[in-house]
């Protein structure tokens, strides 16, 4: 294993990529930088690539990752630049019906008004990454199945331990090539973090969910916060006594603005990617997963639509539900729909064929074993998501398995818990208990559950569960029947019975009669069972891929390509270029946007409302320093080719010296499928201009003081 | 008024254009192209532009009236082209649920295969063209109001009479400059009409309303029909022995396509403008006729959502109206964003400023008086709106209105009878009162007339109308009680008690008592009333007119610009070139789309369900002689910046030659607004490339005879 370890290392990281083989897409962990020397200089940095290696010096320790996204710092102050959504919540908690800063935008005045985040928002600045795959998969050898998993498990829970030991850190183990390589990330963890600078919701959400996805784009999606720490310099709970934190280093912005075929770099903390999956789970995803999702969803929108259409009350209850719905389903057919025109099914497979007709022997029996685990998986995958969904799309039977699940748990010492039912979760799952009242409708349910049982009565035996058949009755007269009785029965829609019982369950205590609680005892078990079977299957993927991973950097050896890890939520590098688009026939879009496309949005109407301050100020036409030199008006957003997916919002997009010129907050539509397959011709990414940033703090909501802590004219 | 006609013609047609100055704009009679020789030629045109000038010879006599819209002739022997949805009355009559020739389409085997057309289809073609300024003007002279008024009608009529005595023809006489010249048309009316070739709906209508305004562009839009007179040569109704008309001129098809930047005209019958009307018009409609169509439109398609949202059966009756009104909104908000984006108010107010201040005395009096009448029927504006709107929204109160005035016009001798009201009509007025049935429910009536009368009862006291004061009151309590009261009193309802009434009506009898009837008594007579007024109003403006148009023609002569006549449904050339769009910021559109788009905007449902045997086609990539030689592949769609308006559908675009490149079927959401105003920048027309055409024949669903009969490859 250490041998396969050491080899995957030459392969992914020591080579260049050969002139034009898909020159953009790449996640690259840092590490991988100074072996891409050649293509990143060939693409136009001017930076030593060795620089970029160590992700806890600078530049690359300016970049962290807060809240759900990714921030960096922008002065010595500890100044943070990330975007508006990112920072929501923090606006939010500070926002009151007198004065809403949501709406209004906030210009702290001074250091002593910029405002407290909300306790659960944090910054994690990256202090430590270290290879342990040895230490990680030292007792996992020799075994297979769920005890390769359990032995990795605990091994990675064991390193986590150690490391936070020392205090005021939070530590992981990240997994790179799937089980190939594993790394222990360090982070410090800042808590005192407040609110600097945020543009009205009208600048920062311009165009809202009618924009989202969409370009070209015209949004002021930044926020400006601020990190502190205790007088020591170490990290530290709100005080009004802490100090700005130092960073370890802080970018530069730049003078000059992007423009068309300019180099660009990105960092970021990308959340998950599916690129090296192999052509099964391609086919699967395309053929099966996708086109599922969308029928499921539509299924359930349609049942929400026609049972809430007379019953205003429900329909309020189930608004929420439905644009969630309707959002996953817009979600699944635009995934489906990028890799269809992509041809991303043929094109993994043809590549694989390849790799696996030219790959070495060796690897060739772990491989068959995967490719046949993940079959057996697939097999399942009816079921394991008509079940989740029934889970998932209700409101009191959820409840009663949650609290099922939470009895069973809590029995267990605390570290033993399945994760999501320790003690710190307790509140999360109060909340979803008491917000039940405001989300249910019996009817709307019992609707919703019929479509998705009624699915999977329809399945074939070998994936029946024999609990849920007892439960709900093999034939739709049944199921319509016991869903009757359970509904008329159950009490669970009153927030004292649910709360009683939540009482009871977090003590591990048994819980009071009631026919859904009763039910829940043999589906719980059921689900146990399922999932014990899964983490089975995952274990022994866990050994496998790393096989398939090495016939992978072979075969890309020979192509003289390099490969980066599938996203995992740690720092990744992409770089790339300012690319225009042009998604369909006898459409091209600019890659720079102009305030005038905000004047020709305008409506004065949600979401397209600009300020009056904003539009006053496109009409007096004053950009001075900020104007883009050839365009002579102000730009807004730009587009880039870089390699990006969630978890890259709020990322800073650097130019060739290393410069801030933008910052990431989106990407067109046409690269929803970017998670399973790169295709350069419609892979953009959205980036609010730094100019445009710029011109709001000096000429229409002044933040002098700002610009001047970010070394910028202030005018 | 003999001077100020002569010094009409001079000033507007012998002028020839200043380099630059809205080079694009204008619907040009063919009588002044001669004039416009050196514009037309220095935009690439290649002919002689006096041959243009005659609408009765070659190539312009080739150019018709086809059912609502345009269509040209394309073969000796009566072939002629037009769009597919100008032709879907044809289609749609020769489909049966067996024969589906919408879905399906249509290719005549043989001649004598060609279908017969709907019976109240016609092609018109042109025979004459004669100016009649002084013979409708005679007794005119020194009248005033609606003796002027009437005095021109009555001339008209006889000219018209005099005209289709020699029979076969349909005559009519048209005013070009608002009262300033008449033509007297002769046209020659074919009623014998065949369908020869229809491509599948999928492909004539692809993309339906959601494509209908848009750009790019993917749509088929056209139709092969065939005329046939009797075997003397002369019109005749349909008969088997009938044998085809031989035009009198047909146009070349092209073998070359466009290209951005190519010369192109068209020629056909748009139908109306408003471009030369006065800037306190153009301010009226865009700060008052406008949104105040778009809030009515608004308010009543709220409440038929409102009041139908819990009644299945209400939703559909009032379906189409919706659907309508949606249409109605629409359009209005479009035309006034377009008349917005292009400031038109203030251009069109600083142009009329100076021509006035530039302007010979003596039109000065006329040209305010004309001012003061406009201003007077404006104030009214208001008031005429909603009334007409209570009439057209509704059905019962309609239906009642309509007897009542059936009643009173059918008490005159026929040729007296107000147009519409004539024995020819009311086969029409049965149709509306039959419908009803079908279209009607009391609660959304009800609140529909709530509405529009709430609305009415808030006007200020100079437009009140006694006689709805009394019947409707000036309380909203008073309404309320009077709609429930004649609501729940009518039997209106009920066929058979209006097609009673009908009967009695159309005799001039009297009408049988009913709640709703009785009350049109007073209405209609306070709508006789303001109909009265209105034509006065409207006579004074015909006398008044002229003089502000010869202000006009002598403030664009001054600025080296001609003048062309708003567009009045007679024959119009207009010139330009092919040319890209750019509608919004970093948004810029290609001005020829290909077969690529159909492929990407495919989803197998309507309405992107591009046939089979089409998608087979592309994928094929068979284009042979039809392909672009520079693009190698088939294009479907071209845009070019020619003049057009409504009834410029089917229209044929000639290239600098003089020959067929392109169908003219849609214009872009853009120019919604160049009824009013013609914006250079966003003014552009959507045509069917010929090579699509030629391709679908030759390779999709072939008709190798009809490409021979047009002199093209048949493959």
């Amino acid at each position: 294993m250490a041998t396969r370890s050491t080899l995957s290392t030459a392969l992914a990281l020591g080579l260049t990529l050969a002139a034009g083989a898909h020159a953009d897409e790449g996640m690259w962990m840092p590490t991988q930088l100074p072996d891409l020397a050649k293509p990143l200089k060939a693409a136009g940095f001017k930076g030593n690539p060795a620089d970029l290696a160590n992700v806890t010096a600078a530049p690359l320790s300016a970049v962290v990752r807060a809240g759900g996204g990714t921030g960096s710092f922008v002065s010595e102050d500890g100044l943070l630049l990330t975007n508006h959504h990112v920072a929501m919540g923090v606006i939010q908690y500070n926002s009151t019906a007198e004065h809403n800063l949501i709406d209004g935008g906030f210009i702290a005045q001074g250091r002593s008004d910029e405002r407290p985040s909300n306790p659960d928002f944090r910054v994690l600045v990256t202090t430590g990454f270290d290879k342990v795959t040895d230490e990680v998969l030292r007792d996992a050898r020799g075994k297979t199945g769920r005890a390769y998993f359990d032995a990795v498990d605990r091994a990675s829970k064991r390193l986590v331990a150690e490391c936070e030991q020392e205090g005021n850190v939070r530590c992981s183990v990240a997994d790179m090539y799937y089980g190939t390589d594993f790394y222990r990330i360090r982070q410090l963890e800042l808590s005192d973090v407040r609110l600097v600078y945020a543009p009205p919701r009208a600048i920062g959400n311009y165009g809202d969910e009618i924009d989202n996805f969409m370009w070209p784009r015209h949004t002021g999606d930044f926020t400006l916060l601020r990190a502190y720490v205790g007088k020591d310099g170490k990290p530290a709970a709100y005080s009004p006594d802490n100090v700005p934190y130092h960073p370890p280093a802080h970018l530069k912005m730049a003078i000059d603005g992007p423009k068309t075929g300019d180099f660009a770099m990105l960092a970021g903390y990308p959340g998950i990617t599916y690129r090296h999956r192999t052509a099964a789970e391609f086919a699967g995803q395309i053929d099966t997963v996708l086109p599922r999702r969308v029928a499921v969803f539509q299924q359930m929108i349609d049942t929400i639509e026609a049972t809430t259409a007379k019953d205003a009350q429900a329909r309020t209850r189930y608004a929420a539900q439905l644009q969630s719905l309707k959002n996953n389903r817009k979600r699944a057919a635009g995934e489906l729909e990028g890799l269809l025109r992509s041809d991303a099914k043929t094109q993994r497979a043809s590549d694989e064929a390849a790799m696996l007709k030219a790959t070495d022997a060796t690897w060739q029996p772990d491989i068959q074993a995967l490719l046949g685990s993940l079959s057996q998986g697939a097999s399942m995958g009816e079921r394991d998501f008509v079940l989740e969904q029934a889970a998932a799309q209700s409101q009191l039977l959820r409840s009663a398995l949650l609290l099922e699940r939470l009895r069973i748990e809590s029995a267990k010492p605390d570290t033993e818990r399945e994760s999501g039912y320790q003690q710190r979760d307790q509140a999360l799952i109060e909340g979803t208990l008491k917000q039940v009242q405001r989300r249910y409708a019996s009817e709307v349910e019992k609707a919703l559950l019929t479509n998705l049982l009624t699915r999977y009565q329809q399945l074939p035996d070998a994936q029946r569960v024999p609990e849920f058949d007892a439960a709900f009755g093999r034939t739709p007269a049944a199921l319509v029947k016991a869903l009757d009785t359970l509904y008329s029965g159950t009490r669970l829609g009153d927030e004292a019975e649910r709360l009683s019982r939540f009482a009871a369950a977090k003590e591990g205590k048994a819980l009071a009669h009631d026919p859904l609680i009763d039910l829940a005892g043999p589906l719980v078990a059921a689900q146990l069972r399922m999932e014990g079977e899964r983490k089975e299957r995952e274990g022994e993927q866990l050994r496998l891929r790393p096989a398939y991973m090495q016939a992978l950097f072979a075969w890309r050896a020979k192509q003289g390509r390099a490969v980066y890890p599938d996203a995992n939520r740690t720092l990744r590098i992409s770089y790339g270029k300012v690319e225009a688009l042009s998604p369909r026939d006898a459409v091209h879009f600019d890659p720079v946007t102009t305030v005038a496309g905000i004047v020709e949005k305008n409506t004065n109407a949600f979401p397209f409302d600009a300020p009056k301050p904003l539009l006053a100020a496109i009409a007096k036409g004053d950009f001075g320093s900020t104007a883009d030199p050839v365009l002579k008006t102000q730009t807004v957003n730009f587009l880039t080719n870089l390699d990006t997916t969630g978890g890259n919002s709020g990322s800073p997009v650097l130019n060739a010296r290393g410069e801030l010129i933008g910052l990431n907050f989106d990407s067109n539509w046409e690269s929803v499928s970017a998670s399973w397959w790169f295709d350069p011709r419609f892979k953009r990414a959205v980036h609010v201009d730094m100019r445009y940033l710029r011109w709001l703090l000096a000429k229409v909501y002044p933040a002098p003081a700002l610009l001047t802590e970010m070394g910028v004219p202030a005018e």
